[in-house]
């Protein structure tokens, strides 16, 4: 079952996984998390040209982490979430997983102490 | 706040959210999610030589995702589950945010609906 989960969206957790791997981009991420912002704004809290700023944009875009509406020269990005969510499904696959494990050995702990009482 | 949850462990975050953005990776971890495997192991599922697997192992071990234990020849390796939690908490940051957003969202559409009424 956990295999099957993997599987799922393997190309999409790809790109948004290595768009996550930056931390420029993962404060851009935490800027649109406030609501919109144009690209030049998403630059400004960097020492970075416009260009590079528009290349991290580029990589969230491509990982459907941001949508661009654009109007004349202005680009406005906003956050989409539902790649997030995946990102955070695929993880939570191992975690959870690893929380059942660490309360199975708890209880088992237990009963060995019960057991010792006895 | 936000602001000072994205700046936690940055270089961490960028070689964990790296190391996942690799299918053959993310089907390693889920592996060692069922329990240690040698690397032999590991390489077994993949039409891919054992340095290719290697790699791999070395970039989730560079993540803090697997630690390796020698016993002359065999390299066994296990999850670790500390930095998979930490990209979690990560993401958790963004998607909590904008559950509450649509709550807060949803309870002003029901004000305006009873407010319609009166």
């Amino acid at each position: 079952m956990i295999n099957h989960m993997v599987e799922h969206l393997p190309l999409a957790l790809d790109s948004v996984f290595h768009a996550l791997a930056d931390r420029t981009r993962r404060a851009m991420v935490d800027q649109l998390a406030s609501g919109e912002r144009t690209v030049s704004e998403l630059a400004a809290p960097y020492a970075m040209s416009l260009a590079a700023a528009s290349k991290h944009v580029r990589v969230l875009e491509d990982a459907g982490l941001l949508s661009r509406t654009v109007e004349g020269r202005v680009h406005r990005c906003a956050l989409e979430r539902r790649p997030l969510m995946q990102a955070l499904s695929w993880l939570r696959t191992y975690t959870d997983f690893w929380d059942q494990r660490l309360d199975a050995l708890e209880d088992l702990l237990n009963t060995e102490d019960d057991d010792d009482r006895h």
